[in-house]
């Protein structure tokens, strides 16, 4: 399996982030990039695909204030990460402001997504790094690559950014594999957290089925979504499929959650794969609970793989530095035995 | 004119607030209404209207939360005053959680207005307060009455906190007075910010006219409601009146601004008004780039009472301390001029 990977990736590094209730250092960092690059030797040169696979899930605005507003922020005499504190729950649409506060606030929905000086250009080549993984399965005999995006995707909308997330690389590709007739396509979400932006992209979309195994969102982030009864709407209603599971879950009860998902995968007629791959479900893991084990990665992937659909592997969350590596690695391994 | 005010409202003292991107000391804290109290030597003990002139406005289940919030805080092992960092907004409905920082993003709409563990006591009284100014209306010649809640009210929705607002007094006041046959009931919100919990509450109801008269929220908090082009909806369509105004707005080009509000609320018949009043368009004012000046409130104040309607003065903001009691002085006695 090819792999993917862009040194600018690493260019967004936030210093801090608000969780419950005060500053803790920032989790998505660059150890995580590096302990996965560590753990393999053979790493594919990202290639530039240009703005139009990202207009096709973001809007232009939104797009334009990733990359202008770490500067806004520096212009208005503000230092370090920018920064939400306000945030649209009611009657939320596109209005124009003259603050960059109003900004920040207008496209997130969490204080714990900072915008730093490189943080434009990692996402931009986060998305790239998923699109050349992509290119890879286009017309190939291959049927796995995998991208180390970086930073990840999932809880980025359309329009606004959280959870560490600015660009929504799995939506990205999934769109962009619909466009080259791979479809049709199917995203399973095996981060610990819910896949919130993804889901909402998705959400009235009959081209894209999404399905997210996660902790339960009355526990866990994002809370608001992800709950068993959000299947969809219009066009969409049923076409999403939440697999909520309780702290605590382990290989052994997450397998039958797994095996639901693949095969509402494969009755939908999922011809084209893209994964979701959240390492933050390990036992390790600092800021989540449940108990996978390494070993139980390549359980996983083996049951995924016999899908038998080319499948691309995304890279989400994970927070165990020190296993981070060594746990893709076995998750990927399962994909080739 | 009869002034209330409970020292409960003073049990209220979180230390810090999220704003700009990182902790300033909390803005809305007990120096204000002590500034206010020694500006005037006669108060009227606020008496106790119980729960269900709140439960006309806010949601049980939103009053429970006020009510166990900081308890729920402490018992996750938390310190100091309890925030939000996750906020729900799309498709935000109510849910159940198992976890106090869900349910702090899930009732709010800004990581700035912490619960600490005077909160509800305070927020409870604050509403008796202006119930309490309310019923001096009540069937007396009294025709105007002045309420010193604090903390404040006009940012609070149905089931959410925000702006250093809990419970809605205002719109508390205005459910009451509906219901005790004063109406047709208009709010007039002069407040430097937009009342946006204020215009939710009421956005689709006909019974409450509301005008608000307020900086710009295209540079200024709450930046997401107040825009000219918000004016209601359904049965509430045209009962919402929104009139920004640029920084920098001084008594002379206020004027023409209350003029017009003034008029739309007479056009539309009121015969009782709730003012939620907000010493934070004065120039000295840390948070705020109005430039009224006491001058100013004497004769804003007397263009009010020319309406010629009872009218029940319910104090939202004013972060100046050294001059708040003196310019709630003089705005007050513009009514008696
Ligand atoms: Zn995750
Ligand atoms: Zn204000």
């Amino acid at each position: 399996m090819k792999l993917f990977f862009d040194d600018r990736q690493t260019a967004h590094a936030p210093s801090r982030e608000l969780h419950n209730g005060d500053w803790v250092p920032y989790a998505e960092n660059i150890e995580r990039p590096r302990s996965i690059v560590e753990a393999f030797t053979d790493w594919q040169p990202v290639r530039d695909f240009g703005m139009a696979p990202l207009l096709a899930v973001h809007d232009a605005y939104y797009i334009a204030f990733l990359e202008r507003a770490h500067r806004d922020w520096i212009a208005a005499g503000r230092n370090g990460d920018a920064i939400g504190y306000t945030f649209p729950i009611r009657r939320r649409r596109p209005l124009g402001f003259g603050r960059i506060d109003a900004d920040l606030g207008a496209y997130s929905y969490d204080a714990g997504t900072p915008i730093a000086a490189g943080t434009w250009e990692s996402a931009y080549w986060s998305a790239q790094c998923a699109l050349s993984a992509l290119d890879e399965l286009t017309g190939s005999d291959a049927r796995h690559a995998f991208a180390l995006c970086r930073p990840p995707g999932h809880h980025a909308g359309r329009d606004y950014m959280g959870g560490y997330c600015y660009l929504n690389n799995a939506a990205i590709a999934a769109r962009e594999a619909h466009s080259r007739g791979l479809g049709p396509v199917a995203i399973l979400d095996i981060d610990y957290h819910h896949g919130n932006g993804t889901q909402d992209i998705f959400y009235e979309d009959r081209d894209v089925f999404f399905a997210s195994i996660h902790a339960d969102p009355r526990t866990d982030y994002p809370f608001y979504w992800g709950h068993a009864d959000e299947r969809g709407e219009g066009a969409g209603e049923g076409t999403t499929l939440n697999l909520p599971l309780p702290r605590g879950t382990d290989g052994q009860s997450y397998a039958p959650a797994l095996d639901t998902a693949l095969a509402a995968i494969s009755d939908w007629g999922a011809k084209f794969l893209i994964l979701s791959f959240g390492a933050d479900t390990h036992s390790s893991d600092p800021i989540s609970s449940f108990a996978l084990e390494r070993a139980d990665y390549v359980e996983l992937a083996g049951r995924i793989a016999s899908l038998g659909v080319p499948t691309l592997i995304v890279m989400e969350g994970g927070y165990a530095v020190g296993d981070l590596g060594k746990n893709v690695a076995a998750f990927l391994s399962g994909f080739q035995a």
